[in-house]
């Protein structure tokens, strides 16, 4: 057969009826099962392909979970991807990708395209989407997750921890172990990161206002951090970290005595780096990163990064879609799964 | 409005009939630009999603490229994937990924779900899919990829190499150096690790065939090459490279001087387990890997490993399947891309 077998075709290999083989599609419970085993067998010897979006209108269910991250070549994101697979398995769904690359347009074409395969719900990254990509989320009707961050205005289900928040607290961190010239080495500056960015300001900020209070007359220089930014809009790698660590000791004239990297992948970098310009770490530079990939933890010294639960998170996701995808009314609050700092050799 | 806005919706908004906003959707050059724009306004105020399989039944495009890999969290396939979405951009294809971790019959599901988006081609991993999914595939009349390695029998279009070669000219490479106690260290097992593990063996097996003919009396012991194979179901991560180090190290009782990892995330837990017990890397112990990924240039030794033209894959994949799919009758044989074996300070 050269053309794509149909239906007839099918009812006709199984011996019954063209309505028999539609209902084994739509309702195979209404079936007898020795109908039922008949047509599932002559549609597995076709090839006959099964139209989803068809069968997913009468049954109303399309066994289809659509995901967008933004980057399938950040690993960070793994983790979140095998929480949602552990999830889905008693859900007997199937979990649809798409890559949007960092892009709010991208996820907006992504959006539409998965929409049309009926999923039964959606998960997206980030707190970012386009107005009528938000349009037409609050139009189809399924429940939608968006993950990682935190926002006031969630489209519907939010799950995810305040990366300002984070970043903040690593650079308290940092300034609590008495380093008093950090740097920050940023890429890509994707939303989570600029929060994160925007965290080791104000805690600088806060630090510089509450040490050396204008009232109390000046206290000796090193109680004063100064903070050395460095960003680009490149995607991080591991070598990137070691040439952003050599442009912010350039910057710094070799002042700067801490780091904190936006993820580990930078981090690693400074610190191969770091050990190249034979610098004792954390003696004379503390390396910080983000994320707590497996790496860090296994390099010498280990890495101090900020952990979050990113399994859990996949996982909740789908079972908060789930719940609300089979009725339930409940309204969920943005839930706040929180962070963690892993303090390691490197600070 | 609480259901889901339909044509009609559309239509009356814009001030035109449902066959005009119909012909915006599938035909749209075929539609005056004044009411082209006011129907694309109206799609966007009210959020209707575009039925990508009817619209794709009447322009015989959906726009969407079906992609199937075994694993998302291994980074091997980062570049592979980059490859492709470097090279859909031009054919305006959005890419829609499913991941059938190493399993046959959760790709077969997929294939299922995938194809019924009507796909302008589909894209797999390897060449071990069921009977069943050869079927769909043959009878869907879409170009199918089957990617990373080689097969005598292909579904369609085939690009890889062999990995049986590549494992034995690593092999090959360790013998060469002098190394004649020689471990290798295998995690997941799936196809391409046992073919690269095939390779490991039957270079040791030529090696010992030709450096000790029995015609020629017996030469010195140390020309004769053990192998130890160790080996685990379980999917890679650096810490694992380091069990699986010791695992080896006990199952030869202190003799091996060389792994062969079957990727670099077990090089590099070998490697920093290797250096936890005191061993020397090249002069104690030589490590090689498989992948060539960022890591393995960067770490001290840098780690000896196998590359591919990942992302040229990807770009090859999509560029063959287009022109296939805009009608070229071409059959293509199996492409062998080739691999180079990355000689770095660790062996």
């Amino acid at each position: 057969m050269n053309r794509k077998p149909n239906l007839k075709d099918v009812a006709e290999l199984a011996g019954v009826s063209a309505i028999t083989v539609s209902r084994v599609l739509t309702h195979p419970d209404k079936v007898a099962a020795k109908s039922r085993l008949k047509v599932e067998q002559a549609i597995a010897t076709l090839g006959y392909i099964r139209n989803h979006a068809a069968s997913a209108l009468a049954s109303n269910r399309s066994g289809v979970l659509a995901v967008i991250i933004p980057s399938l070549s950040n690993i960070v994101f793994n983790e979140v991807l095998q929480g949602i697979y552990s999830a889905v398995k008693p859900h007997q769904l199937q979990v649809i990708l798409g890559d949007c690359h960092y892009s709010p347009l991208e996820e907006e074409k992504l959006i539409a395209t998965l929409l049309s395969q009926a999923p039964e719900g959606l998960i997206l990254t980030g707190t970012d989407q386009t107005d009528y990509a938000r349009k037409l989320l609050q139009n189809a009707g399924i429940p939608v997750v968006q993950l990682m961050e935190l926002t006031d205005h969630p489209i519907d289900i939010n799950i995810g921890f305040s990366h300002f928040a984070a970043g903040k607290a690593m650079t308290e961190h940092l300034l609590a172990r008495g380093y008093r010239h950090i740097g920050f080495l940023g890429a890509r500056m994707d939303p989570r990161t600029q929060h994160r960015l925007a965290g080791f300001r104000k805690a600088i900020e806060d630090w510089n206002a509450t040490s050396r209070p204008e009232s109390l007359g000046a206290e000796p220089q090193s109680a004063r951090c100064e903070p050395y930014v460095v960003t680009t809009s490149q995607s991080s790698s591991i070598k990137l970290g070691g040439q952003l660590l050599q442009a912010v000791m350039a910057e710094s004239q070799g002042q700067c005595d801490a780091v904190f990297c936006c993820n580990d992948d930078l981090a690693l970098g400074a610190l191969f780096a770091a050990r190249q310009m034979n610098l004792r770490i954390p003696a004379d530079l503390a390396i910080a990163g983000f994320n707590d990939l497996e790496a860090s933890a296994l390099v010498d010294p280990g890495i101090t990064s900020v952990a979050s639960p990113r399994f859990a998170m996949g996982q909740q996701a789908v079972d908060l879609l789930m719940q609300k995808a089979s009725g339930a009314q409940t309204e969920f609050s943005p839930i706040d799964v929180g962070y963690s700092i892993m303090v390691r050799g490197s600070t």
